[in-house]
């Protein structure tokens, strides 16, 4: 089979829109072959093991899973019994990008809460922390953060400690939505237990498909009191592979070395240039029109475009209408971002907005 | 990376032990680079339903998903209400296998028929098939039957399409579990569209992991008007995968030349072999104590073994115990058996049945 | 067995703390006796058909529960395909007070929206009603309306007209949770119909329970085309009973005559007694430190108490913080609210209030 | 409102065609009048724990629900993990009388075997009792017998010690359908609790609809280690009754004297009596054509007739088939059974098994 897809096409729609980095490509590869026992009893999944605990600390237990929503649900209801409910924010993936699934498949309820910037707050929890012992009301026994939010913020590791603090303190737990935890560890410039195991979460999705992977995240259990049956529910939740190898496999090639960081830091750069390009034309007049609803903290970019403009330009790079009533705009940087993506977008946008 | 895997490592436990076929593993580096748009928006899966089209016929939907119980699980909710149940063999995969997905994630009722060798017939069927309008009884609205069967048997067209009959007859639709759907179409010689499409299944669960897959499968729906909202269901579900081009590219690889058959057609002449030459062991009385429970009609043999020959031989050969009560053992053969995996793995039998 | 409960114990905590309303229990006893067939198929659900469609409309279909939460879990899932959403207001029963079952045993997932008075409105509804069509988004497909809202609030006519208008045009359906219906029609003076069928409402959650019943709710099916399959997912979710005709002789005894608006309309007049005594004692200074927080248009109200008062008052007569952070009570009154209850209530409110 | 049924209507169709027995509608109007705190914070449903106690033994918690499928969906609920299975017979009123509400609502998987007599033994319990530990398969966790059985037989208490053993032996849990409880103990001449608490039995479906309730049911659990949540549980399955004092108050008018054996004992006088005058006629001559599919140990006779003849007696006297194919029938006796209804009913039969 030869290539069917045009491979000059490029774009800042989202890091899933890009393939599979080489040196993933090849861990697969070299995982090929022979006989492997299936459904995660093999030795990829089983080294897989000591590599989180290398980075997450001893004791961590990793579950490969297809993707982040099964990450995300599968990995709460282990946490939760029938009647609890997750306290998020409005903006989370699993509230606004999930069908639902939180709902339908973990039977769960979500207390989500209005943000600022997608980031939750110990007082803003509080909104919907209440209520236990009362079997009226879903009791709110988790609260799941993202990291990095969905709206392109950060969580310091001081801020994920204090929410992780309060949480403890009134009896519920913390989870982590890490789609995309390593453009946070790249940007913290920490090693990854500093805002995770060692700042109190108790459960983490790892990300690994908009990192460089074909496909594959992981459900990490940080603090094992914290969650029970996750392999019966991983295999209730469809999200049991039989070759499971192959998709440990990708997960070490990740984060043996230091690909995670190198894919992750090259994401964030990419998005700083964008937008201090940007920025600098905000300064001296070459930009105009343009405004940032967020900050940029990672690789993620949210912007305010005159009307027009967004469409215009995206006839040669596609990108996604963050909320179309005021024309805000998320550009995503990834992997395969290049310094040459950046500046002909860069490029091309100017010239809209000083047509606009 | 290096491979952390024992190369050398064969046995007959599942065709899901097996690697990824080297003509997929190419398709997947061919599918790579450049962006494409995630969650089936792309070139590959637009591709793929064409080439469905010509294996099952025009106007068929293909949706990939990540595995067999989340194909099974979402195919099957789309086409019942949620007062449905599902008639099948009490050997089902859909029964014994999934952990309950299809009750739990599904919400579907279950009506489990024994059978002598995993197959139904209109008659079995009555068993379960009836007391439509009484909201007591879980509605019985589908017929799901698995090709090849999970005791290693097989369906002809005409007995397929006899169920199809029978099932419509009485408003119910036909529902495939085809995870080795490639060896029934090889051992029986045909098209495939001649024991699905045109013998009156409604609904196909297509098997790519065991057939050379890294990972996929795919619910093809013969009968649109059989299915609502497969597009929700597989989200909500959590079998949408983001970077879908290389799940479908695979499904390509598999299906767009004769891959699929040379495949299946390999792994049924190495079980043939393998029970061929026990059979003539039994014969020529180089062979005692062994028998066989179910007929050999594709890649799966289902023997029973005098106590202790079973370990004594696993020592080599990784395979499953099927009934440890009777000593019924099961050996499946993959694409990539080869001859000597099955001579060597007769002389181990041979050795150990000869001492037993 | 003689009674066990203080015969002298009255309060203000919600219309569900009354007993039966003599007429009621007349009906119970004289559906008593002799045998009628279970589930439904006797001759009380038979004229409760009857009674429904004189209020209603012909062609209306009405399925008697066991509770509001089972009205309107149940009626919800017969309006929405499985990944299908409801746009509420945040306030709204099924949101806070129903322990997650919408989520839980329906499957819906709920988009609720803020409110400053437990009211929708088109706009209000524009916040959540978009996105059809993107699997990534649970779809919302109804609208839910709470008459009289859980804030005791009220739409009139042309209010509920509008949103179901706004709804329809967007594809939307129009759900009413009716737990306290009668007040409302009491309190606007109308039939109602003029605020349900002919308002464009397609299913209806009508209250008994509140409104003087044992127990007993019914669902009533104003659109036929709105719904599918109660009759089976009544039984699926528990709510059949199988002596039915107790729950439908109840409903028949509230609709036949006018008993329905004899008891709202008392209670209501007892709630304006209860705000109008207390506005008169805030116009003539003998109250002080109190404030209202919503209007009384039924049978609630709605006040801010002093940091005190509230528990001192509860030594006497029963009743709940709405939030205990701001000191806003509840006051309901009911079908059993007499004027002695009202007047002894404002004494002690104001005996408190003048101390604190 | 005046009566709207037949008050001369009889028959043996179902012991819930019957109303309410005249001291348990007494109960109800000595419960009515003044304030009660809903949902169950109430001093009736307080009473209720002490009279369970003296049944079942200290300790136990009663639970009042609405409906058998209630209890039974719940209580099992309660008792098993998301990933639990239950093994019961094939007949048993939750594998064919609750519309899959275990599956759907619970998310239980249940695990049939078939029978000759509706009862399980531990070798029975054993075709469906293995596979611990293993993900793919539903985890057996709880085994669900019934007591008296759907075919009207019996266990004895030292037949459910000895499931219980085996049961507990495999770490798995006891619950019992009491449906019909009362009619076992009346039959077994036992208190509830020697074949119930003392026997090993650790959660309870109580049956008070059709020993003479107007409506409920009580989940009791007699060992709290082998339950979790039902408080929630109750609540988000819908069976949590506002006015739960009128439920409550049944319950004990059953339950403080002797209400439930005597209409138990009535009932199952009245079954012996309809087949002992079947049988006699069978040794006399006087009855031909007619056989007995099942003993008869309650208040049930499962009968079989030649063709035709059923119909022609259910002119008078309203019955269930219960296997159309092979003629078999049920006829239930109930509290409000009279000797005038059997004797009538013989007479019936008498007179069409001659002409058959």
């Amino acid at each position: 089979m030869t290539s069917l897809h045009d491979l000059l096409s490029r774009g800042f729609a989202s890091d899933n829109y890009s393939g599979i980095h080489p040196e993933i490509l090849d861990a697969i590869v070299r995982a090929n072959g022979a006989h492997q026992i299936a459904y995660g009893d093999d030795v990829y999944t089983a080294e897989l093991q000591r590599v989180f605990a290398r980075h997450f600390g001893e004791g961590v237990e990793a579950y490969p899973v297809f993707n982040g929503t099964g990450a995300n649900v599968t990995g709460l209801q282990s946490m939760l019994p029938r009647w609890g409910a997750v306290v998020c924010a409005s903006t989370a993936h699993i509230n606004t990008d999930e069908g639902g699934a939180p709902e339908r498949v973990g039977g769960l309820k979500l207390l989500p809460v209005e943000t600022p910037d997608g980031k939750l707050t110990p007082a803003l929890i509080d909104q919907e922390a209440w209520g236990w012992g009362d079997e009226h009301r879903a009791q709110p026994l988790v609260v799941s953060i993202t990291q990095t939010t969905e709206l392109g913020t950060l969580y310091t590791p001081a801020e994920v400690r204090a929410i992780a603090d309060h949480a403890h303190a009134k009896g519920m737990l913390l989870h982590m939505d890490g789609a995309r935890i390593s453009n946070a560890a790249a940007a913290l410039g920490v090693p990854f237990r500093e805002f995770t195991s060692d700042a109190g979460v108790d459960m983490l999705s790892f990300g690994g498909t908009k990192n460089g992977m074909m496909l594959g995240e992981c459900i990490v259990v940080l603090n094992p009191d914290a969650s029970t049956g996750l392999k019966y529910l991983r295999k209730i939740n469809m999200q049991l592979s039989s070759k499971m190898r192959f998709i440990s496999a990708q997960l070490i090639a990740l984060l043996d070395g230091d690909l995670w960081l190198r894919n992750a830091d090259h994401a964030n750069a990419m998005a700083a240039r964008l937008r201090g390009a940007l920025e600098q034309g905000l300064a001296d007049g070459s930009v105009t029109g343009l405004s940032f609803s967020q900050p940029t903290q990672a690789n993620a970019i949210f912007a305010v475009l005159p009307a027009g403009v967004a469409d215009k330009v995206r006839e040669f790079y596609r990108f996604y209408d963050w909320n179309p009533a005021t024309g805000e705009v998320r550009w995503m940087c990834g992997f395969d971002t290049t310094t040459d993506d950046v500046d002909d977008f860069v490029a091309a946008l100017k010239k809209e907005l000083i047509s606009a």
